[in-house]
């Protein structure tokens, strides 16, 4: 390619699809669509393929493609099985799974990550194991990463691998009582409210018992007059978000190094879980945008489908 | 009344309307029906009081009448302030609101019962504690009680009062992820699995983290055929009646006296939580099916309105 594309990433999720065209040292240009694997119809997950990213793939016929997220499970076009922790881009590059397209194209599929606890209950991640890649970027220390969403990862990596790993349901509960509980109707507006997102976060460190018992707060602060109808979801979101803090840093297999965690995202609720980290006396370091991309291409390169320079030279790297 | 009746006691709650015809030693008559305050058109109580009651309010034009439950809240007929714990019998009695019918009755109102926690965070009941009354029948002893529910609730009782009290979300949290979740999604099936119960159950007092991380092995034990999509519902809900559980234990101001805990009501879920609480190490009594209308007689005979012979002589006492 004149401009140095060595390959074709897409990060394709549940909800939605973000494609790059990865140089050696950076991305080139980002494209996304709410074409996420729920909104396909029929499954042909080609059709929309071509349709976001065609262009691209006619100008370099011989560019690698490969992809990541919940395409790559039961749900989408190729279930890769999980690749066990722990994980790094080599043990991911192993694990991909390929198929060819109608069109003649060959697409490379990135493994999710799972993880058996000790107690024999399997966690899992997909998606987001090519995230933590691309933000290690190489690096060789310990750290510890948030991913908040939906069902929010936390993770453990070292030596350039994710060793641990855990789920929290913290986002999708956040919505269904918002939507659909007694606490979701006595809640009006939307606005961020600073102080009750604080009361929250502070009331999930110190409150007695445990959440089933503290979600009844968000109704009893209401209706005491404690906090306005319009700050319950911002109480709610911090006593969960609060909630998730203290379960995390609980069962981490060892503490955070240097007391510092970093997030990933930087959409307002990762700027939310950055709150409540420093509100918990940890440091929040801000993850890369371009995490998603740079893992691509970091597994792309360990499998040999790109020559590769060491990754720490990426320009966007830490 | 030529068969003794003493009373009309009311539990009008949220969803359901139940009517006991009370004599000083027990219920002569029972009325129940679906007509919960939600469901009251208008709020137009009395047309509903009428339809269901009226025949007894109109042979018997000079019997005492008492309510409790929701149907004393700001969305019901009469809002009465909550009486501040400790509140037994006594205390109900004095704090009673009342107001008279269009048709001229006079209708005698049970308030709740609030907490001020020491973290300042309110807790309240509207309806149980007129059932948790019932229960003590008098009794000096110390007890711990369970009403299992939508808000599940605790309360500690000692000298024929509730000294402590807590409400848990469990069975508002179980309805809104079975319908409104990617758990629920995954659930086939309602039929009980009672091995799938316990080990929800034991997860709740052995899995690492707290809920947030644990509800995601409702997913992942699906997702590696752990557990078969009919076994899930069940599942899920020891994992909420666990966590429950460990959570009321950990914040009861004292242990339960003589390792005992009752359950009030003979529902299937009251079952469950008799199940939970043995599997925990704990006795666990059953309460009594009747313990509304004993609590509503109590506060009657308290307030003077019911001619009173000692509570411990009553027919169904424990």
């Amino acid at each position: 390619m004149p401009d140095g594309a060595a390959l074709i990433g897409i990060d394709w999720g549940t909800t939605s699809f973000r494609a790059y065209r990865i140089a050696a040292d950076g991305v080139l240009e980002t494209r996304t669509a709410p074409a996420g694997i729920l909104k396909v119809a029929d499954g042909d997950f080609e059709a929309v393929l071509e349709r976001e990213v065609g262009a691209w793939l006619g100008a370099a016929p011989a560019l690698p493609v490969v992809v990541s997220g919940m395409i790559t499970s039961r749900q989408g076009w190729l279930e890769v099985p999980y690749c066990a922790c722990p994980a790094g881009s080599v043990e991911l590059a192993h694990a991909l799974g390929a198929l060819t397209t109608r069109g003649g194209r060959r697409l490379h599929f990135v493994p999710g990550v799972s993880l058996l606890g000790g107690d024999g209950v399997p966690d899992v991640i997909r998606g987001e194991e090519t995230q933590i890649i691309g933000q290690l970027a190489g690096g060789r220390g310990a750290a510890v990463l948030v991913l908040p969403g939906t069902h929010s990862k936390w993770a453990l990596v070292a030596e350039g691998r994710i060793v641990w790993f855990a789920t929290f349901m913290t986002g999708e509960l956040f919505a269904v009582l918002r939507e659909h509980s007694i606490l979701g109707r006595l809640m009006a507006g939307a606005a961020p409210d600073a102080a009750a997102f604080a009361r929250g976060l502070a009331y999930a460190r110190e409150g007695p018992g445990g959440l089933l018992k503290r979600l009844f707060s968000v109704r009893t602060l209401g209706l005491f007059d404690q906090l306005p109808a319009s700050a319950l979801a911002s109480y709610l979101s911090g006593l969960l978000i609060g909630s998730e803090l203290v379960e995390a840093l609980a069962c981490l297999p060892q503490p955070p190094d240097a007391q510092e965690i970093t997030v990933i995202g930087d959409s307002a609720l990762a700027e939310r879980y950055r709150g409540a980290i420093e509100a918990a006396g940890f440091q929040a370091r801000t993850g890369d945008g371009d995490a998603g991309a740079r893992g691509l291409l970091l597994i792309a390169r360990a499998a040999g489908l790109v020559p590769g320079a060491e990754p720490q030279a990426l320009r966007s790297g830490p």
